[in-house]
Parts: structure tokens; sequence; C-alpha cells
């Protein structure tokens, strides 16, 4: 059985190429920050301890992350990879297996790991987590002997002409024995240039001792390359949606352009969903088997039903599309709004905490908040509930197969009873009785030899 | 002369790594099914005789599919290519050349087999469709002679390390006699890990005989790679958009974005047209000489008139747009829409089954649906054609030059005359007179001493 | 001292492979004329004279231009590019250095060209921009002598196979003294296929005379690439598009896919500011530091402060946004629009020629024209401004802390006061008092025994 494990991550660093008064951790990349990629990494390997060593920005971090599984480490100074990693051993159990990650490096998977840490478990006493590069230069080489053990890691600088030939890199993950790093960063030093403790430096100690160094290599370099400035973090991002959209398409969901698809949270898609070029999905987003959401819409939290349209340019939040209804385009739905089967919303039209009926039709032009809305009811265009009055929100009951005339407005509260008729250009502020037509209407008067203006000239 | 031409297509796959109930061919690419792709393309060689061999999903895929140009072959168990090909052969000429072709590889050019028939015209006994791969792993490799013949095709396991090392690979595209297949055909066993009849095993058969096997090279790979999943599927999507810009871009249109156009039919564009980023062309489209279409609309099935304007996030079916009229932003214009020259719909306005007369103008926040709108009207924003009265649509017409007051609701059925004016915020039951102004209202009156609700304490 | 800078811009080519009405270097690159860039990259080289020399749609390409820094030169025939160069030659200083750049290359650097001026100002007697291709195959190839000096230029039909396979080639740029290219040029013939003078050939004749020829590599192909047909100007166009997002993202900016980023003119953007998928920025943009612009939003001339959200599909032109405001989803905001901090406008608002104050809001389904919004204002949905009386625009005067019913219409000209409450579905035409309810309403009436009409049978 192998040792207890605890991942150490690195998240300390200030950033400055990110140009930002954010912590480089808490960039965002899909909407979580780049901590959280990590930290979610971490976890799905199920480790002990859960180790984040903050400095710059720390608070802020610390603060982002509730979470009691974290053990904070505070590294006041930067003074190098090596230095963080022994700050945060003595809360690691001295049995335990060590796994160094980096706050600014997303990507990794937890496979790629679990590879690593395989090696640990079959005897390495290091495990290093290399990579292949086409272009290699500026990273410090790995060398490895005939029977495929590290040898050591050659800087750039220090590379003869051959070993500048090779492709395979460290990446600075890597992973050991508590005891040995403890053992091995007692004795790393800062006599280099940047005057800082080095983590990298205990391959060399290890092979000094004649321990066994092994690298697994991440076939995708894109899981090892770090975030530094707002450009990799752009490469991260589009690399992270890569992956997302690879993922959905096979579960089964057809995307029209997988390069033009943005997912920031978590995505259940049914069968036979069709993602339009351009859709953005956010937090939790359920698709029912057969939805089709059109091009450049926006979904945030929100569970679409199965069948469902959703045509473009619609942006839906916190909302309950029920099976087989029509959205858009242009529709913009927002929290608390929960539409039954076949319910209808459609052009420019704002639906707000409001429950709608099945079969229910707000087609075009309309303001409907803070309202129940009865099944098979006709909204026409240009209907408002006035559920606002300046200091409180009322709410509008309209009864099942109600038909309201356009450009209405209601004045909340109210409530329209089952089967009532409200005529067309009605402002409506009292109950309508169910069954009847309810009107509220000044009689058009034509005025005979009113003279339109005239365009006046410019002063 | 050439032998008559039948075309097989082999359609009869199930699809399961599709992850859909749909089969396979009935997938669509650019809106329209994968078979239909290869249809356009087998028609384009203008052949005697059309097969199909359908069998998973069968009925479903002949029902999509009504033309009656098409023999339907049925496979009812699926025992492989060759199998398919015996299956559909009684139904061609005895002389005929007999061309395999895939439904689930859509995007192989006329041209391309244009070559390959050529080959079989030249004298060849059999004609393999071929393509070069970087990397060409488990593909069956091409093995030439010195004179380019080909000698056989090994596959993946059976090649030594040189073979590896071919690039040349078989697409399983083929053409030969109908006798020649018929013969060889009824040679193929199905004595193979999978228990299939292949119809490649046909090219050995040749070689055996001593016939004359010649390949032809599709030298864009894409053109021979087949749709097995939802990610092959978005990589022949994406490279059928970018055949499609591109051959919009030979034409002159200017493209602002050959990565963010997709044009999902047939598309007709004068010169000096211009299509910004994220444009959606779909069915049957015509731009007019110098139109631009802005970011982000949408397009289906109409006429965009010379000069017009759409601007962004417009949305457009059905509908003939007259010469230089300006559309949008966020206009949503639906099907039976006709605007006549310099007509202006402006945002947030929804047209339907309407006709807009020549410099008429309707330009924010309206619906105007089921009326004719003459030339030169102004409609304000806010107004509302009721012409749904709940069982019934019915028509508003508007006279020349008249001037829809702001937020007006105009009930149908009803009649506006020439230079008639509506007040603002009238609800309009009856016709209203030509060159006069006709307005309901109700006085505003001052309540004074009213008071504002206060905001009331959570409960 | 170098010797004064003339820069010849040779723009008179027809162009017709643009398949345009429109001369080729008026093509939009960005949103501006191809020759615009080229005069931009010339400029800032701080040049003595600025020669551009047009032909084709000569006078069109004139009156784009009318900068007095130009002197125009007109080549009446194509007769090559050396015929060009020494119709300019007369207007430059008889010691100038001449730089010949085309008014077709729109992407060429300062920086490069400096490089390729430093040659000439380090003794060399003619200064060549070549460039790398990887397939230089139909492109003139540079041939080099041991010191790195250009031998010659060999044309690909004149090349030997191993000078074929020579990845350096003449992109056309050069720089001499202005006597040095009037001597060569008097002595370039028009004796070749296309009967052209080409100012290429200067290349042999310094090199017959034992002038020192020198090359600056233009590291980026892309700089050097001509715009011959539509599908390089897209090309052009997405190099440009990545190189301004790589400017933005080097200043901090993060930019969700820089793909799908369009920068049409000059953006100025504060620390924190955050662009989502398919942004357009267009002509004079600010973004104020911590700026959120969301998905799919086009803007254009304007300044949005700091803190701005800017909500999914808006649109925005020649405004100023205070800081902290919310706009979106689905606003459209024209010119003349000024809000002040914490506004807010929403779904399907129309704003134009507007001011709008501190922390007023209009959140749904309104147009408001040519008005001054007082702070703390609530304008509800549906709210029109009747601005227009079909001749003249009249403005809306809203006091502070003003509560606007829904679906009311405001007839302008007129003022609302401070704390002054309009009721729901009012159309106002007269002034309204301060802090007290003005309300204009038809009472509702119930028609009881009133029917639904039925459905009419389809004639």
């Amino acid at each position: 059985m192998s040792q207890a494990l605890s991942v150490v991550i690195l998240a300390a660093g200030q950033g400055t190429r990110m140009r930002s008064s954010l912590p480089k951790v808490l960039h965002p990349l899909a909407d979580r920050p780049l901590l959280g990629h990590v930290l979610d990494t971490a976890r799905a390997l199920d480790p002990a301890r859960l180790m984040v060593v903050h400095g710059h920005g720390g608070d802020q971090v610390q603060a982002r992350f509730p979470e009691d599984d974290i053990t904070w480490v505070h590294q006041p100074e930067q003074r190098g990879t090596g230095h963080a990693v022994s700050l945060a051993l003595p809360a690691a159990g001295a049995d335990d297996r060590i796994l160094v990650l980096y706050g600014d490096v997303p990507l990794v998977r937890p496979e790629t790991l679990g590879r690593l840490l395989a090696a640990l478990d079959d005897g390495a006493d290091l495990a290093l987590m290399t990579t292949l590069l086409a272009d290699p230069t500026g990273y410090g080489r790995i060398l490895r002997d005939d029977a495929g053990r590290v040898l050591r890691i050659v800087e750039q600088k220090d590379a003869s002409e051959s070993e500048r030939h090779v492709k395979e890199v460290n990446t600075g993950i890597m992973a050991a024995g508590a005891r040995a790093f403890a053992d091995w960063l007692s004795r790393v030093t800062d006599d280099n240039a940047q005057g800082e403790f080095y983590l990298t430096d205990c391959v060399a100690l290890a092979n000094g001792e004649g321990r066994r160094v092994e690298a697994a290599v991440a076939h995708d370099p894109v899981e090892v390359m770090g975030v530094n400035d707002k450009r990799q973090l752009a490469e991260q991002e589009r690399a992270f949606q890569r992956r997302c959209a690879e993922a959905l398409m096979r579960e089964g969901v057809t995307v029209m352009d997988p390069a033009r698809l943005d997912i920031r949270g978590r995505v259940n898609a049914g069968a036979d969903v069709t993602l339009d070029v351009n859709v953005v999905l956010q937090g939790d987003v359920e698709l029912g088997e057969g939805a089709t959401i059109g091009a450049g819409c926006v979904i945030i939290d929100s569970r679409i039903g199965p069948g469902v349209k959703v045509l473009p340019h619609s942006v839906i939040e916190g909302a309950v599309i029920g099976a087989d209804a029509q959205v858009g385009p242009f529709a913009r739905i927002r929290p608390g709004t929960e539409t039954a089967e076949r319910a209808r919303i459609g052009n420019f039209v704002e639906v707000k905490n409001t429950s709608v009926g099945e079969g229910a039709k707000i087609n075009h032009l309309s303001y409907v908040g803070d309202a129940d809305v009865g099944r098979d009811v006709n909204i026409g265009a240009g209907t408002i509930t006035c559920n606002y009055d300046g200091a409180n929100k009322h709410r509008t009951v309209i009864g099942d197969r109600a038909f309201i005339g356009s450009n209405t407005a209601l004045v909340a509260p109210l409530t329209i009873g089952e089967g009532a008729t409200i005529g067309a250009g009605t402002t409506l502020n009292r109950d309508a009785p169910p069954n009847e037509l309810t009107v509220a209407r000044a009689d058009a008067r034509t005025i005979r030899g009113w003279k339109r203006p005239e365009k006046k000239p410019k002063e």
C-alpha cells in the first residue's frame, strides 16, 4: 500500500507580468481562479493533506477559497520554490508522499499525476514530471541513462550543443517522500544569481546520493505550461476550452465549431444536443436530450429541458425551461424563471422571477417580472408587468387561458382570472374577472383640419 | 465513349460512436445530411444510376430523400462493404462502370472522382482513390510498382517497417466495371476477425489476376475523411465551411474572418459584398452588390438587395430587403416580409408577413405583423400591430406618408389613410381618415399630495 | 548624420483579382484603407517627403487621403515598379535616401524598416528587405556571398535546383540614395515578358557596378505579404488582429479569445480590463480600469468608464459611459449619450443623444432620445420619449429622483419635475410638477358577456 499523499501547491508568486492588481493565482480560467483548477486536480487524487503556500496577496487568495480541507502555509518572502516546499513540509506526515504542484499551472490532469505517483510507488526516490517540446530553448533538459532513469537536469546556459538538442524538459512538478525532501531541502543553497532556493536542486542531490530518479512524461505540453502573462492565460484558456469541447463531443454533443464554444462551469448534456457557434455556457448548465442552442446564446446556471429550441442571441440565467419550449431569438430570461412544457418566449422579451405555464406564449417585446402566468395564456406584444412601485415589488397572477391584448400595462399586485381577456392598450390597476373582457381605453377622435408641424430652420 | 456510370453509396452503417438515435448518414453537415452531400457529389457526375445501400435506420434515411432518381438497396445485416456492393450490383447495368462512395464521407469533390473515373476510362481494371497522410498509422498502405501501378494494399498490422513509412493510404473509394466487381466479390470471403466481406479485398484479387490497378490521389485528405464521431463531424463541418468561405472570397466577397463564417445552403453574392464576423447564412440567400452584413447576423432564405446595410445581431428569415435599405442592429425580420428601397428597420423591431414601402421607417421597439406599410411612412417607437385576436389574424393597412405616433396599438383589421397622423399613445380600433390627426388619449391629471409607496420591511 | 528620407509608396495597381470596383489600396483592413496603414508606417519613420504613386482609380485614392504631407505622383500607365519610382524621384531631394513601399503591403513594421535604413546608413548602396519562407516557390531567391552581402536575386524560372532550396526571398521593399536609383532606373529596360520596367533590376545593376547590396530580413513573413485578392486580404486582416490582440494582452488586458477579437481603430485600455469573445472595437475606444465587455459587444468611438460592466450583445456608439455603470445585455446606445456614474441601461433599451444622471436606471424595453435624465431617476419598462413630431426633434427633461411608470409615452418637449411620479400607461404631453403624481388613464371596464372571437375557417 502506498503512503498517504500530501499535495503542496505553490501559489505565492506575484505575477508582475500579468499587469494586474489581482494575485496571479486568482486570475480566472473559464471563470474559475487558476488555483481553483489546481485544487480540483489535487482533490481528484484524494490526498490526505492539501497545502497551499501563499504569499503575495495572500489574504485575498485565502478568502477566495474558504474550503476547510486546505492548510494555508504563509511564505512571507519570495525565497524560491525549495524554500516554499520546506515551509510546507512540517504540516505533512513524516511518511507522506509529497506532490508539488503550481498554482499557475492549471491544466495538469489527475491521470498524468497518477503516472508520476505510480513511479514513486514503483520504487523511485524522486519522480519528475517532464514533457517534450518541439522547441525546448530556455528550459532545463532532462538527461537520462540507458535504463531511462534521470541522470540530471542541465540548464540552457550549461548545456552542450548535443544536450541542447534534447527535447525532454523539466516541468517543475515532482514527487518524493517527505523525509527525502526534508533532507534534500536542508542542503539546497541559495548560491545562485537569483539568490533563491530551487526545488529542482533536489534532483542533483538525489542523484549524488545514488537515489533512483524517474520521470513521467506529460504527453501534451499544454498540461504543464504555466501562466505568467495575459497571452499565456489566453493560451491556457483556449486549451481548456478545446478540452471541454472535446469532452462534450465524446459524449455525443454536436458542436458546430469547437473553437467557438466557451464552457465556464459544468455542463450536463443529454443525447443529440446541438450547440451552434459562439455559445457560452456558464456555471451549472443542464441541457436535455435533443435541445438545440442557437448561435451567440449565453446560458448561465440553468436547466434547459429536452427538445427545447433556444434561438440565436438569447441570454438565459438562473432559469428552468420546460421540455419542448422555444426561446428567442433575442430573449432575456433572468433568475427565478421557470417555464412549463411547450412555453414560448419570443424576441425582445424579458422574463424575471416568473412561472410560465404549459403552452403559454410571450412572443414579442414584453417585460414579465414577478408573475405567475397560467397555462395556454397568450401575452400580446408590448405587455409590461409594472411590478415595481418605486419601493416594493408586487406579483401579477394571470389565470389559465387568459388573453392579454397588446401594449397593456399590468399594475401589480393584481390577478387576472382564468379565461379573461384584456383589451389592447389597457392600463390595468385592479383585478380582472375570469372569462370576461376587461378594457381601459379612451375613444379615438379625429381632429379635423389639424396641421402637421413643419420643419423649423436650424438655429 | 465510356460506359454508363452507376454510383453505389454505402449508407447502412449504424454509427454507434455518434452516440445518437439519428442514423449516421442523416447527421447534418452545414444543415444538410451527410448523405445529401454525397448524393449532390454523385449527381454532379451525371450517373445513369444512383444506388444507396441502407440498413440501420433505413426507413428514416429513405424518407429523408424522396427523390426518385435513387434506387434504394436494403442491407439487412452489416456484413461488410463487399457484401453491400454485391447487393447493389444487380440493379446496375452489366456493362456499367461502378463507383463506390460512402454516405459518411461527405467532402469528396466531383473533380477528384472525375480523375478516378478517368483512370478507368484510360484502361485501368480497378481504380482506387488514395490520399497522402502525414501520419498514416492505422491505415492500409498503398504499395506501387515502378510504373506507379498499385501492387497491393498492406494493412497496418501486416506492414513491414519500411512499408509503414509509406504515406499513401487507401480511402475505400474505388471504381471498376460491374462484371469485374461481380466476379471479384463472388470470391471475397468473410474469413477475417470481423467476419465481414471487405470490398478492399477486390484489389488483391485483381492483382492476383494480373489486372491493371491504378490509384488516383486525393490531394486534400479532408476530402476522403469519414465521419465516425462528433469530433470528426465538427472537423468536416469546419473543412466544409473553409471551402465555402474560400469560394465566396474567390468571387470577390470580403470576409472579415473566414474562420467565423457559416454557410448552410446556397449563397449568391454580388460584387463588393462584405460579411463581418460570425455571420450565419442558411438556405437560399442572395446578397446584392455592395451589401454589408454586420457581426453576428443570421440570414435565412432571404434576398438582400444591393447597397443594403444589415447592422450587427439581426436575424432575417424568409424576407426580401429592397436596395439601400438599412436593417438593425437587433432587428428580427420574419417570413413574408418584403421591404422596398431605402426602408429602415431599426433596433428591437420585429416585422412579420408585412410589406414595407419605399423609404418607410420602423426605427425602434415595434412589432409590425400582417401589415401593409406605405411609402415614407414613419412608425414611432413602441408601435404594436394587434394582428391576432386570439383566434384569427387580421391585416393593418397604413397609407403612404402616414405618421404613427409612439407607443400606439393598432387593433387590426384597420386602415390608416394616406398622410394620416396617429397621436402618441393611441389605441386605435377603427379606421383613421387620411391627412387628419386621430388620437385617443386620456387627459393627464396631477394628484396633489399623493405619497410615494414606502419600502416595506422584508417579512 | 543620415540624409533626409523620402518614402515612395507605390499605389497605382488595379487589383483585378480583388473583383471590386474599389481601387485595391482603398480596400479596408481593420476599417482603414490598406494605403492608410502604409502611410501610418511611413510617417512613423519621420520622412522629409512622402510620395504616393497613384494610377488606377487615382482620384478616388487621392480624395480619401486629403492630408497635405502627401505628394501625389500620377502614373498614367502601368509600366512597372521601376517606372513608378522614376516618376517619383524628381519630387525627392537629390541627396535623399529613398525608401520604396507598397500600398498593398500593409503590415510592414517601422522597426523592420528601421533596420533596412540602418543598413543604408552603415554604408550599403542598396538595401533590400527579404524574408524567409518555408515554401519559397515562385519568389525571387536571394543569393548571398560568404560575407552575407547580396550577390543577386534569381527568379524561380532561372533558378538551379540548389538555388531553389534557398528560403530567403525578395520582398520588393528596398532603399537606396536618390542619385543611385535615378542612375540605375535610367538603365533598366522593359525587355521582358510583361514589357515592364522592374525596380528589382536595380539589384543586378548595382552588383554589376560592384556596389554594396545588403539585405535586412523581415522575421515575420506576414509583414511583407501583399494583398492581391480577398483571401489574402482576410489573411492580412487576421494577422493584423492577432497583432492588436497581443498588444492589448501585453498591456495587461484579459482577452478571452485572441482569435475572436476585432480592433478597428485605437484602443486605450486601463488595468484589469476584460474583453469576452467576439468583441468588436471600432474607432477611438477608451476602456477604463476594470471594465468588462461582454460577448458579442460592438463598441464604436466611445469612452467606457472604470468598473463598467457591458453585458453581452450590446452596441455602443459615440457615447461616454460613467464609472461603475452597467449596460446591457442587448442595449443599444447611440451617439451623443453620456451617462454618469452607476447608471444602468438594461435590455432592449435604446438611448440616443441623452444625458443620464448618476444612479439613474433605464432597465427595460425603452427608447430614450434627446433627453436629460436626472440622477436616481427610474424609468419603467416600455417608456418612450416621443422626441420627433414628424418634422422636428424636441427634448425631454426629467428631474432628479423622478419615477416614470411603465409603458408611458413622453411627448416632447416637456419637463418632468424633480421627484415627480408618472403613472404607468400615461401619455404625457405637458409638463409634470415636481414631487406629485401625474397620470393619464382611462378607467378599466369589464364588458360582461363578451365573447371571444372564434377561429374562422380558412378560405
